[in-house]
């Protein structure tokens, strides 16, 4: 078998196409949704993802606000910042882009954020509203994750699906999705005391460890889906060097279904969510409905 | 095999007992514990709960305070009321007894109470904290499930537990705390294909499903411990009823290595975590060190 690999470039850009539709819709109403990115120093990749998001954030037709602070800012300072975006109408989504210095304390940054414009998901009411089944402001990335997932798959209700990874960030949200999904959910991690035999039990496997080619192919199931969320630089030969994900792409590809390629499977989904989740913000706050941004099956 | 009968009763009232330790250590600093119980209606069953309530929490030294209201009682009214409780530094803890008349809706409600002194741990806001691993409120009824499966087993750390049913107050806080835990977490549900095959894969099989009996013994891995959180009124012959668990107990015993019998069982552990989680409240609002009030590995 040889399995159909999943354009997460595609997906994304379709994903983008909706949600640029759907700005037009609200420009119609004079309204023009806004992202407020806030970069804290100069670390290349956070700089260059910044710069993606504010591209693309113009692409759709969205208002960009960056605000790049100095690697010494204070936590007061952040602080300020962020009670004055959240009291600013024009405002719809917040995202303060993470690693922080050190001397600021990430967990009350997300806190300090209003749950109505945390477009990262990130803050306990949007994890407890996700959790209880509340309409909510779901973390980009497990969302691009099941719309992959639902690009191949027709229904995940009744699915096997495992989910390697506990993260606050992935892991765990991810689970709560496919459960909303009705798929039985299984999430195993580092504690597990047989990985490969959890995985090759799942219909459906979401990779989140960081660990590079660490899921092997025969511990995918035959026919399995596999999305990949694992970006990993390796060193290769003559100081050159690529990336990979968690999974071993072609083992895996040769029993899987399906399967997210590292690079231009899972990262483009997370911008592209971004968008979706401060159209859905700029709508909410309006007391608009909301509209569907889902990619439908292929 | 015969399992050990896992005794809820006595380890609920090994509960109440530091309980009561920690509410006199809090009297000597002249602090006493306040819950506030909020009962809308004559429901007869509810009625019977909350009277418990308030004779555990003065016997374990705390205050109740009783708020008894009409059936036609208004959610603007009972809002208010709410308000009062919040902003009342007597009261430490808020429960409101569900299910509530038709004419309130509940989500409302638990939204109003004040985070710090959600005793049964159902706001958004305690729900996200656990979901992601923060200092939290947690509903009363899974971490009586936890404390009971430690009494029979060391660490859950590495262990597959399968989790049956996904409701908000018990099947997916189980599910986060049994992660927190480090063990290996299924989630099955009505939609899970094969039930039985799930269930046999779990060395910590929690039931949360609201029917009787639907757990047979051959669904239990040999070794298993089983906690059944499931309370079914069955009638028997000559009008008589009797009350059984979501598990056959007695096919069920001649697998497990330990299982909770109905009643008797996970029952009384859900009035002593509410007790625990009163202090608790007291304690944190007044800025003073979380004590542990786990019942130790017997």
């Amino acid at each position: 078998m040889t399995a159909i690999r999943i354009d997460g470039k595609a997906v994304a850009a379709s994903l983008r196409a909706r949600v640029a539709d759907a700005v037009a819709d609200l420009a119609r109403d004079g309204v023009v949704p806004g992202l407020a990115v806030v970069l804290v120093g100069d670390d290349p990749a956070s700089r260059v993802y910044v710069g993606s998001k504010k591209k693309m954030t113009v692409a759709a037709g969205m208002r960009s606000i960056d605000h790049m602070l100095p690697a010494e800012t204070g936590e007061a300072e952040l602080l300020a910042l962020i009670d004055r975006l959240n009291r600013d109408d024009d405002v719809d989504g917040i995202l303060v882009q993470l690693p922080l210095p050190p001397q600021i304390d990430a967990s009350r940054v997300i806190l300090a954020i209003d749950p109505a414009k945390d477009v990262d998901g990130f803050h306990p009411v949007n994890a407890g509203r996700l959790a209880t089944g509340q309409p909510a402001l779901v973390p980009c990335t497990p969302v691009g994750c099941v719309m992959l997932a639902k690009t191949v798959l027709p229904s995940l209700a009744g699915l096997d699906a495992v989910v390697v990874g506990r993260s606050n960030i992935v892991g765990k949200p991810v689970a709560q999705l496919l459960l909303a999904e009705s798929a039985t959910v299984t999430v195993a991690h580092s504690r597990t005391r047989d990985l490969p035999a959890v995985c090759r039990s799942a219909d459906l496997l979401v990779a989140a460890v960081g660990r590079p080619e660490m899921i092997r192919g025969d511990w995918i199931k035959p026919g399995a889906v596999v999305i990949d969320v694992g970006i990993n630089r390796i060193e290769g030969e003559g100081g050159t060097s690529r990336l990979v994900g968690d999974v071993a792409y072609d083992e895996a590809a040769a029993h899987a279904a399906a399967i997210t390629p590292v690079p231009g499977g899972v990262g483009p989904m997370t911008i592209a969510c971004l968008l979706a989740n401060t159209v859905k913000a700029a709508r909410a706050r309006r007391g608009l409905p909301e509209v569907v941004l889902e990619v439908a099956a292929f």
